[in-house]
């Protein structure tokens, strides 16, 4: 269950604030949108429901049990972005076996990956959507090579997730009888984490993959309800347009959770790419777009308040809040004489950032900053499942609010092409 | 040496650009700016040049050679940021003896923290300038207490970096006998990775922090370098303050190097808090504010780049680009055949890389993006202290080109107050 409290926007009485009447007014549009998002046929809200989806990769981590303790990603953007989130919000700092998500070409980088990994105990899943994803598939090559001199069995040390049809890594997968899954064509890379792009390096690495769908099912049923009250997805989206259009072209996402903190960098994406686009539905030239902005509290107190708090007013901060922290540790009193320390008397850690977290909230609101906030239970597979829908959701939503095409990315084509033009 | 190229910007030949002639309309206030700067007396790059810095450092680091295998730094914000930043940047990344930065209050953060190492191995390097922070203070009573029950010597397993005179930190150093180091009065957290902050946990790890100074120093004759054409930080700083103007309130930081991911969150803390002011000089609200965002290369370019290259153009974007990545890597050429990989044969890694970071810079550049990049020889601890003082004196400027205090920020404390009411 996730509740969105929004309250903080009504109490701001200035143009900086958002009445509710200001948000129920655009209710009636939401009929019109969800017709034209089923019209769109994307498929990121339709797969989740396919149980022949776990199948596959249950099967796949049976087989695997055991044989390997270090599993790397090779994958950028939608490839990664999506499985550093679930290993870093669900399971240990040092969880074993290990998982290492390979996101960049920088030569450095691979290095110190392949100093910590045996290559015979390791499985490479290499995933790119379009099977010719440049980065990708020159650290397959390079990973390739080093198993190839090893005289260790392609098929045993990699898997590929990509276009059923076509492609590179596809037609590779045919010709070397190698174990390859699926991206379904109709969901595009940045909303795949609940495609076997994310479920398979989560099931390796022992998540709950039912879970994660089950959650996401129950936040598609918010998601694709004509009712307003009920619809997340819609209200979030609807806060984030109306601000947009207020002067606040950036959203700050800020858990107040440490396992959280890569969650924001999976939502950097979807926001980006899917918003900012140069021309509407009707072909006119809009360059609009809403500049995402990671942070993380309580440590982000410490580097970003004192702009966010009278810095320019140009920001819609969406705060997330973990009801139950799952530890409840006691601040020790160890000074119970030292009077500057009295406040923290009785007090666990769960309190103090719950508590440092409202302290910045009612700031933020005192000083006209608008505000709301995402409330989970805790943090587990189905809260996951549940908050990636929510903002996939709200995502296609504000595509329809902006009028733009929320599932493309032309703009990436010049920058590709000028860096072919410029090897060659 | 650090290059900054900003050819680009005078390529665009509109109001998103920047000619040569508004830039340097600007020298004639460098004299007054570097007079005022003088006036503020902060220490950051006059601490610097203090030989006896490194002294105690050093000694410390010799006395505790092989008597650790965990280091545990426990700060936030400025007591932190700068050390994240050394560790990424110059270390393996699996290196020993570890070192954990406990910047948050989240207690499964710290469980698990707790889970890797053994107290009886580790130095807990306790941070915090004021030496009453309350986040820091809750972390050191929470590992204060576990070694007082396992029976560990205190003035073995603490080190306190704060006040000279002042705070309960310092308090607790004189009365129990624990070495402690010291933050000068005068330099500010976010201005302080090149005081005992950074470099007593630099050292620890193994890092030539002489070699930090010493680039540090090079970059301060530049900073105080009454001549514009050599003075690096005041261009740096014109160039951003003249875009703000221009409708570009966000710096996007993007150095193109795994390893110098962090360095941007340090960046983050230093432009937000230093420019962020709701007051100006004379007392006037002015509310202004450059907004920091940090991304990556190549990784971002699948996350980020359409947003930069289509949405509003609102930013104003700084590259960091690395001449010699250390490792010249071939990508493999395991498919001669395949006529789509034809543009990766004979690549090295390092020039895929650098490739794709001109390919985004030329696509920005003909989308009117401005954007400027400053070129590193390579990442070493010369060139990170070049980089924090670079950063530093550029800050320093533009808090005289907005005429406000770069050095304060009394944004943070209402958050703070409600945080102590909510709880007592």
């Amino acid at each position: 269950m996730i509740t969105l409290h929004n309250e903080n926007l009504s109490q701001i009485a200035n143009e900086h604030g958002l009445s509710e009447g200001e948000i129920e007014r655009e209710s009636a549009l939401l009929g019109t949108y969800l017709k034209q998002i089923h019209e769109r046929k994307q498929g990121f809200y339709s797969i989740i429901e396919d149980e022949s989806l776990l199948e596959k990769v249950n099967s796949f981590a049976a087989n695997a049990e055991g044989k390997y303790d270090h599993f790397v990603v090779l994958g950028i953007g939608g490839s990664s972005l999506g499985t550093i989130c679930l290993q870093q919000s669900l399971t240990h700092l040092y969880a074993k076996p290990r998982l290492f998500v390979l996101d960049n070409i920088d030569p450095v980088m691979m290095n110190e990956i392949q100093d910590v990994i045996q290559l015979e105990r390791t499985l490479f899943i290499v995933v790119t959507k379009s099977g010719g994803t440049p980065e990708t598939l020159s650290e397959y090559m390079y990973f390739r090579n080093l198993c190839n001199n090893a005289d260790l069995d392609p098929k045993e040390h990699f898997v590929f997730i990509t276009d059923p049809e076509n492609g590179f890594l596809r037609k590779t997968a045919n010709d070397e009888g190698i174990i390859s899954f699926e991206v379904p064509p109709n969901v595009g890379g940045r909303f795949s984490v609940l495609t076997h792009v994310g479920l398979l390096p989560a099931r390796l690495i022992g998540l709950k993959v039912e879970e994660l769908l089950k959650g996401a099912n129950a936040m598609k049923e918010l998601f694709l309800s004509d009712n307003p009250e009920k619809n997340l997805p819609f209200k979030l989206a609807t806060i984030q347009c109306l601000l947009a259009k207020k002067g606040k072209p950036m959203n700050v996402l800020t858990p107040y959770a440490q396992k959280l903190i890569r969650f924001a960098d999976w939502y950097r994406q979807l926001l980006a790419e899917s918003v900012g686009k140069k021309v509407n539905n009707k072909g006119e030239e809009v360059n609009v777009g809403i500049t995402p902005i990671n942070a993380l509290g309580a440590t982000d107190q410490h580097s970003q308040s004192q702009l966010y708090n009278e810095g320019p007013n140009d920001k819609l901060h969406i705060f997330m809040r973990v009801k139950n922290m799952g530890i409840e540790t006691p601040i020790p009193d160890l000074y119970p004489e030292e009077e500057s320390l009295n406040y923290l008397k009785g007090v666990t850690f769960s309190k103090l950032i719950h508590t440092e977290m409202e302290g910045t909230v009612q700031s933020l609101t005192q000083n006209d900053r608008p505000n709301i906030t995402l409330e989970i239970d805790e943090i587990n597979e189905h809260t996951l499942g549940e908050l990636f829908l929510l903002f996939e959701g709200a995502t296609a939503f504000l595509g329809e609010f902006f009028n733009i095409n929320a599932f493309d990315q032309p703009g990436v084509e010049l920058s590709k092409q000028i860096t072919k033009k410029l090897l060659s």
